[in-house]
């Protein structure tokens, strides 16, 4: 039946094949009594055991293909199953019940699930999936039964599921594997941030997919529109063929940007920087033209862990991403962990409003142990090139003057130690705090450089909650107040001969850069694969019509007539 | 034994008398089977029917003697004996483990305890103290035991306890008891609260006053300082004795300002307004010399019941504060319900973020049949005085102007059905987010008054929550960005020809007077208890030196600076 559906574009392009619905084995389980509690339990540790080692290759796999901070996400699921509250109401009820493995297995996952997903927290639901994917791996061993392995597909297909398991994302084959549409997920959930890895286009949270769509129907997949057809009409299956072929033209123009500097219309030179969660991620920013890194996020050495990393493992990644940069500049940004962001050997207090709680710099300043050995791997890696460190969550100079003091400290006492330190270490903040973005004089004068954090300037500045669905009409990068806020920023900065760059989501979007260009920003950090879209866009744009532009938006009153006023002028 | 503690001043004023140990009685209860357990019920559902008549009384009268937002912390206590959550679990265990009332009381309330306190937050907590406070109540009754009235108190005392329920607080006899202090609770607790209204001396949290202070022992509780001296030598006596004759003096001056203008040394007039919860809070605000009603909270309307309030109820609400104020304005707030403020009736979904989630002006405008009912009361009464309108948590100018829009259909709905309504309503917004306060220049075009909300406005701009204890040092109200975004409102609302006023707790601080005052805030509002020190304050200060000052503090960098300059300057 001829249909459309309509969802979240997650990853760019356009895929057109047969469906393939990833449909899941039946895992019904029931409860039985068993006869041998010893061996009950030996059959869940060895089912265990093999969950173990399946998600142990495909993380391998993925660490190697992928990145280290894509692997992560699967670490989280190998993290499951060591976890006692989990596993062990399931080992006493096998003893003391005298219950089968994937009965107790499942009624303990089940709790947890419904716990995790009754917090409404996209987070926690994430959490969820990972014990409802785990899980079901080791039941499947339990029952003898095995999951679809989406890695053996083996002609071209666009894959129809209710959600994809991170577990399945990763082992995706490209060449086969032509797209994917789900019923549920969005822009930022573990499945959609693969796909554009992976560079699968891929359309979530269709609500219907699974519903509508046959085994074997003919799908088109728009992953620009967010667009799903389903049996599409042969003309239909022309006009999408020609709007692939342009896309990939494009692809195509960009590629050929990836050695030329970003460069407007009327000659003014701006950075093109890329964010990154991995060493292994620089090759991706080469690849794509980067001209620096604006973003190291050092969370991940953090996460998937027991424990924190010490000070040579630090330093070991510190130094990767610096030598294989070869000088240009890289901003590591400390450890911005709390929020959203849980390390569980941490054991932090929960909290009521975590987002507006002891997070990032606060929680460095408070446990100063775990602070001082980040800023010695860090100085001890800025000699193998161009090191700039930068603090999160600044609220204030006194919290910025105790982190240099900090720094300075441990700089000291590495060189009394015999250790080399680099002399020209820009030190600087991010601005993603109100106080401080309306501070930016004050701080000019102190640091070297601000990277504006938009994702979480918008939430304050608005007061809304970015995972909370029912204000997320709040999250609005281009109110005229944001926009006000960042040209605060970057003239206070400019004031001071200082340089301002961005590394939220806003620095990578076609929407803003004409905005943000107008404004005076002098380095956007944006995602590997926005890089060249973004050079070949501002080479299109001239900087002082631009600057025309964000002084009108800036006169405003609404986010509509930012937008619409875009359109029009850019 | 000699020796001095330090707690939070909650209550000013001095106390000096023999300390009354406010005991518990042994309320331990054991697991014992019973033997008929119809009558175990029966005997249940009687201690229960009685706490929630002795509940009932001390709700009258405090509703009598203090005010409807006070008593409403006291309805809070009539629901828990309503939940079937606490309750139906114990008559289920009564009827089928054959246990006795106490103990299964005791269980059930516990388990909502811990689980209440494990959340962290100061609204839970209170809501755990709401629940220990009733069921002691039952089952005392349960044991033939009474509790300790401190109602029954007749010499004079200072009360000594580990703290104050809400039902204790509010029938201390002021005759006897000159004073309290307890080991826990901070400046918002319901005691401080009670403390304030009933204007005793109060120290709260000084953690050892129970373990420290014998019943008996002579003891000078310090509330303008936060200090409890115990067994005082006689010169200490003589000197809190003086200090205290100084205070009424000063308390004698201020009352003489009762129907005084509120001037400076330099001629300017500035209003000075009251918060208030009810319309029985009127009588304070009028007998302390409060010109005008600068925030009537309307929560407590919806507070404490099982339903939303009717038309006709807010209507007689509305009513008896303006004809009570005879002409005097009165800023009305429309529901600013969520966040840290439930309602159980509407069921509201749990959220990550509650201080940056789906509340007041969001939630209003989701919920128009709620919303259109409260407006249609407010238009209604309008006729009664000088009604001015104010929406809260208003971030951009489209939710503003959705809510005025609503407010015009319902006044020409009202117009059509026959009703008069007033043609001079002010209409005014909270500022309270920062975007709003960023952009006030476009705002002043639209609205006819701004009200600052500081508790709020701070939380956002610092990103700090501002019940965290762990990232309270970032609760600032002196930091310049706050002084920044002030003083942004209050310029575009007078290029505009509109006022601004002020109603969080910064309005009353004596430390911050002279900064707003120099900032050109129009109108101050705070406790009515607040009014006349304030009046006293000003009218020492001029307007011109404080400008000023002001301008001085805006260049600052760190709170303690601008803290400093106020010390020295004003």
């Amino acid at each position: 039946m001829r249909s459309h559906l309509k969802g979240i574009g997650a990853s760019a392009g356009i895929a057109i094949a047969k469906a393939f619905r990833l449909v899941e084995p039946d895992l019904q389980v029931t409860k039985q009594r068993i006869g041998n509690r010893d061996a009950e339990e030996q059959r869940l540790r060895q089912a265990i055991s093999r969950a173990k080692k399946e998600i142990e290759e495909i993380t391998d796999y993925v660490n190697r293909e992928l990145g280290a901070d894509k692997a992560e996400i699967l670490a989280a699921q190998t993290l499951v199953l060591n976890d006692p509250e989990l596993l062990n109401p399931v080992f006493e009820r096998i003893r003391t019940e005298g219950i089968n493995a994937e009965f107790a297995l499942k009624e303990s996952a089940d709790h947890f699930i419904s716990m995790l997903e009754a917090l409404e927290s996209e987070y926690m639901r994430e959490r969820a999936k990972d014990i409802r994917d785990v899980t079901k791996r080791v039941i499947a061993h339990l029952l003898g039964l095995s999951i679809t392995d989406p890695g053996l597909i083996s002609e071209e297909v666009v894959i129809i599921a209710e959600d994809l398991a991170p577990s399945d994302t990763a082992r995706l084959n490209r060449r086969y594997v032509k797209g994917f549409t789900t019923d549920i997920g969005g822009r930022t959930s573990h499945s959609a941030i693969m796909a554009r890895t992976l560079e699968i286009p891929a359309v979530v949270g269709t609500k219907q997919a699974t519903s509508t769509i046959e085994h074997g129907t003919v799908v088109i997949v728009d992953g620009l529109e967010g667009e799903v057809i389903i049996d599409p009409s042969p003309e239909t299956i022309a006009q999408y063929e020609a709007k692939k072929a342009q896309y990939e033209t494009q692809k195509a123009e960009w590629a050929k940007l990836v050695h030329e500097p970003t460069v407007t219309k009327d000659g003014l030179h701006v950075e093109l920087a890329a964010n990154i969660g991995a060493p292994v991620d620089v090759n991706s920013v080469l690849e794509n033209g980067g001209e620096a890194i604006g973003l190291y996020r050092t969370e991940f050495l953090y996460m998937g862990k027991d424990r924190l990393p010490t000070e040579e493992e630090q330093f070991v990644a510190y130094k990767a991403v610096l030598e294989k940069m070869q000088g240009k500049p890289v901003v590591i940004r400390t450890l911005d962990i709390g929020g959203d962001k849980e390390l569980p050997y941490l054991e932090l207090p929960k909290e009521m409003n975590p987002f507006l709680g002891f997070r990032a710099i606060r929680l460095c300043l408070d446990r100063q142990d775990i602070f001082r050995v980040q800023l010695r791997a860090l100085l001890r890696g800025s000699i193998y090139g161009n090191l700039r460190i930068m603090f999160p969550m600044i609220a204030t100079l006194d919290e910025f003057r105790v982190a240099r003091d900090l720094l300075v400290e441990e700089k000291e006492k590495l060189q009394k130690e015999g250790y080399e330190v680099s002399d020209k270490i820009q030190l600087g903040i991010m601005v993603e705090i109100p106080s401080t973005a309306l501070m930016a004089d004050q701080f000019a004068k102190e640091i070297d450089f601000f990277s504006i954090g938009t994702n979480d300037l918008i939430q304050y500045t608005m007061a809304a909650d970015r995972m909370n669905e029912q204000v997320s009409y709040l999250y609005q990068p281009y109110n005229p107040a944001i926009l006000r806020l960042v040209k605060n920023v970057i003239d206070a900065a400019h004031a001071n001969g200082k340089w301002v760059g961005m590394c939220g989501e806003m620095a990578g979007d076609p929407m803003a850069i004409p905005l943000l260009l107008g404004l005076g920003l002098d380095e956007f950090s944006m995602s590997a694969t926005s890089i060249l879209p973004a050079r070949s866009q501002i080479s299109m744009l001239s900087a002082s019509e631009m600057k025309e532009l964000a002084n009108q938006a800036l006169q405003l009153g609404t986010t509509e007539e930012v937008i619409e006023l875009v359109k029009s002028g850019s």
